[in-house]
């Protein structure tokens, strides 16, 4: 129940990060709309057309897309009249990160599937949401040029792999595995928020940083 | 069977509208093809792969393909020649996502799936072939830039779910989806081509147009 | 067997290929790796998909994910240190692009789908990994601008499905496919090499086979 909770957290905070990206690429209204939708929900659906896991989950449960479809209405009323508040956003997007990581990870080792797919499939579930935002973009995706972005997510899925086959406690598992991600990356962004940039390649990394979610 | 004849049309004039974006793009002879086969039969296989429906539409009867190769290849054959009927491409484009709307909600009708989920299926089968045919373009894709285009599919695939739910008879249920689709996207298209552009935003909607199928 | 280690071949050679081009595009180490997993098992992933052939085969087998991560790893060590020698591996690439069209096409028969869709099948393999790298590296896909690369898979794949409806012996078919597909590609490479370009859209084509994979 805290985890479905915490995963409609994470869809809200990836479609405010769909429609935000979208928003600048002189969409209309439903096409920002139909980016957000795909951010938050695609990383999940290729995760279950892999596995074929079905239905897949978003149309077991529609209330993934009423969540997604209202955080991006909510994004696009709220950036009319204010400044998102970038850094917040980030720290949000980092914990939607590390709960779809959790999430994939335990769906692929509930289907039996061998160990380096669990963590193939924790990773996917994180990001692929967000290449897909970017693929629509017409951009590179950022989550392939961001530093520790995809890296946190199969640091924390490898996390799960080891403390699952462990045999250690579900809870604890879930909790260890959603800090590794969400610290690995907040570590990150900290990083490169913070520290002059040494040459070109940090530069544009952080500029990114700025003008993108 | 009357609906078998209109879903051809339908894949033909996607084929088409797939032909003519590809071949602005320095693509070899094969490469527009691909390109317009995935643009005519692309939607429609995202709707089967995740209402897990299969065999997929055209692997069952592949006289789609046929006539999406079939149409691609007339349309080089004629942009040689001659200057594709811009209008008249967008209104045959107008119509083919009619049809196609109509086609995906009822296959997501039949599937038993939830009312959103029949909205978003009729969405999806109309717009997703156009997406990746811009998408491969290396381009923003069109669908979500064009005002009133997956928004026409979404009013159109709602249209459905309520005159199904409400019981009335199929016959009727197809028209007037279809319709819905057809003349809310004519009207947009209408008010695009014929109203001054009072901005930045309009001037390169109606370059689209001119530039674009 | 010697199918298998051809296979594991063809996906190194995919995998370099896509490390190559990821690596020109500002990526960080794990966007790179992403890059050229995906162009060594999007083509058969995609297959899979279609056909309902369950488990996914790198599910199945997860050496194809590791030989594809370990190809891509070498590529970026060697890449650092030497230049990559161009011509050898646009001639492994021909060989990649064979064996899968190859493999694609068996599958596609053995799941006893009509003729054009066991073609379109080996094409998919052959192709769509290398179309997925170039979407994801924001550009029109190469496969779909370079002569006679999916033409040189459709051939095969016609070849294949000519002389096994004629009851030829499974591993003269293998051969014969695998060859139609390597020698039109290759002589395609030799022709775009060394004969004069006539006009701008030859130079195009052949900077591109000196810059990219």
């Amino acid at each position: 129940m805290a985890l479905y909770v915490v995963d409609l957290f994470g869809v809200a905070v990836f479609a405010i990060s769909g429609a935000l990206t979208a928003g600048r690429k002189r969409m209309d209204l439903f096409g920002v709309l139909v980016v957000a939708v795909i951010t938050a929900i695609g990383g999940g659906t290729v995760r279950d057309l892999l596995l074929d896991r079905r239905p897949i989950f978003w149309i077991e449960d529609p209330t993934y897309l009423l969540v997604s479809v209202l955080a991006a209405a909510a994004t696009l009323a709220y950036a009319r009249f204010l400044r998102p508040p970038r850094y917040s956003l980030l720290v949000a997007d980092a914990f939607g990160l590390a709960v779809f990581t959790f999430i994939g990870a335990t769906t692929a080792y509930e289907a039996g599937v061998p160990a380096p797919i669990v963590v193939l499939m924790g990773t996917i579930t994180g990001v692929a949401g967000g290449m897909m935002r970017d693929v629509l973009c017409s951009e590179v995706p950022l989550v392939l040029r961001r530093e520790v972005y995809a890296t946190a997510a199969i640091a924390g899925a490898t996390v799960y792999v080891l403390l699952t086959n462990a045999g250690v406690d579900g809870a604890i598992v879930a909790l260890l595995t959603i800090s590794t991600v969400f610290l690995l990356r907040l570590t990150a962004l900290r990083l490169d928020l913070h520290i002059p940039s040494p040459g070109p390649k940090d530069v544009e990394n952080s500029t990114s940083h700025d003008e993108r979610l």
